[in-house]
């Protein structure tokens, strides 16, 4: 098994994406790597192996560029080619820290669409608030701004694949995010998606769920449009950072008595906030396309670019693309 | 001014109402009260003031009415018989901590819209993160599920009067929440709001902003479509809410260091706490009827709803409904 990584994508680059995948070559003896970028930048922190291939690049796409042009005129762009080298068959699943439009447009302009998927969603797994079910997957996070009906039954299936075969999920709950748990709530789009979901005997839907509550465990895959599921993803990112960020100050600053109970409770809270750290599972899953292609966090540290290619590695082993594009391309 | 009080609606109805009303009527004496409700319940914990009148009602609508429904055929419901004495002039403003869409029903057909306001919305005052800025309007919080182009520039005009007038903004600075801060993100329907929004001189239009940031101070009226600003509002709630209760629990199962520690930054944590509090500034207001409509929060206690009588006054003292049906009514 081969995996193209795009060494110039992400803030840390290309530092945490080489250092995560030293250490990914040196746990998985089952896998290659290919690194698409700068060869003289990756070579200051790479470690020898005969695992890994450099494939030196001249571009890079950067969170300036406008995604679908980007990937247009920037033939040697890192991104561009690693998708290019899976495309042709040379890599099984490519990962990037790089900016996620420029991802999305590689995935659906490079790799392509599986047939019969009208679009590929962006998918998430976050950390949940509940011991029992430890993960969410949330489908569409936000590849398309605009969604149909038919997107949403299709985000639904591609996610019951992905949590069955990838997270050893059994009968996955899915829930349909909305404005309200009844059956009749919410606008045009969901009232559809609702009947859908609920008429397909292939998935354990459970009807309509809150923002509020998605993380608490109810639900193993929350569908949503992925203009809503981009503010509900932000919403959830901004409300624990800033949260976090007023808990700190709050304790450094309300005097003596909080500032040495802050040191005593230090150690929990960095646990805690570990509990929401959303690199742990790896990155974003862009499925729907012919090729495992996963957005790793911006922010990737060498730990979360790791565990990136852990998850590509998972999906690669697990098959669920070829299963997919089965389960589709018999559809018509 | 004389305020319209469901005392019937709510978790903690009617004690918390009634109590609130006791505060109320106490700290401002130009107000005049009428509480709609069970006579006898209320009684039982009404301070006897001239300037509170008990209007004796039969019936009310619970959370599991279906709004429309409930309102056209409960027809003494406190909320109802409440709203049709702001209708018919005999009170200013109508506050309820019921139903949501009951009050949103009752709204658009009891109180009615203001001509050629096509959607009114739901507009909840949400505490920031910021020293400088300290409030957020949100406009719509789910008021409507599916929303046009139009509603979000009247949303934004509507927002626009609510900050001068009532919040003592100079010059309020407007978001429209959208995937990502770019002048070209956004689905169809946000592409061609920022081009509205922007061509309007009447506003201080700040551009995109996303769901991550709303708080942060960088605008004070983010504009949104209903059902992705009830998902934000949602999302926001329901993250703060599992935060702390996680927090709470870590502190208090992490060994005696952290219990300590606990004991130590309760207080801190209390004031922070507090700080996420929206209804210190009172409830959300259906803004675009033709009166002053406040929803208090469901779990009001007798202070909060005491915040929301408060901020009824308000809006009847600055006349901004009035401002806002002559801008509405010149308008064709």
């Amino acid at each position: 098994m081969t995996i193209a990584v795009d060494a110039m994508g992400g803030d840390n680059a290309p530092q945490a994406i080489v250092e995560g995948v030293n250490r990914a070559i040196e746990a998985f003896d089952d896998i290659e790597i290919q690194l698409f970028g700068d060869q003289q930048q990756i070579n200051q922190y790479l470690k020898v192996n005969p695992r890994v291939t450099v494939m030196h690049t001249t571009e890079v796409i950067t969170g300036e560029d406008e995604p679908v042009k980007a990937v247009r005129r920037k033939k040697d762009a890192s991104m561009v080619v690693a998708a290019k080298a899976v495309k042709e068959g040379q890599a099984n699943a490519i990962v990037s820290a790089g900016n996620t439009g420029g991802l999305l447009a590689t995935g659906l302009l490079v790799v392509g669409r599986i047939k019969n998927i009208d679009r590929p969603g962006l998918m998430p797994i976050l950390p949940t608030f509940s011991d029992e079910h430890k993960h969410l997957i949330l489908m569409d996070a936000g590849a398309n701004a605009d969604t149909k009906v038919e997107n949403l039954h299709q985000f639904a299936i591609l996610a019951n694949y992905y949590a069955k075969k990838v997270l050893d999920i059994q009968n996955p709950r899915i829930g349909l995010v909305n404005n309200g748990t009844e059956e009749n709530k919410g606008n045009e789009l969901t009232k559809q998606a609702y009947q859908l979901l609920k008429n397909d005997a292939q998935l354990n839907f459970h009807g309509n769920i809150e923002a509020s509550t998605i993380l608490n465990g109810l639900v193993d895959i929350a569908v949503v449009d992925g203009f809503t599921g981009n503010a509900i993803l932000k919403s959830l990112e901004g409300t624990s950072r800033n949260i976090f960020r007023a808990l700190k100050n709050v304790l450094l600053n309300s005097g003596v008595k909080a500032k040495l109970g802050g040191l005593l409770v230090k150690d929990a809270l960095g646990a805690l906030r570990d509990n929401f750290d959303d690199t742990k599972e790896g990155g974003a899953v862009l499925l729907g396309v012919k090729a495992a292609v996963i957005k790793a966090h911006g922010s990737s540290n060498a730990e979360a670019f790791y565990n990136a290619i852990r998850q590509a590695r998972k999906v690669v082993q697990t098959d669920v693309i070829k299963e997919i594009s089965d389960y589709f391309e018999a559809e018509k």
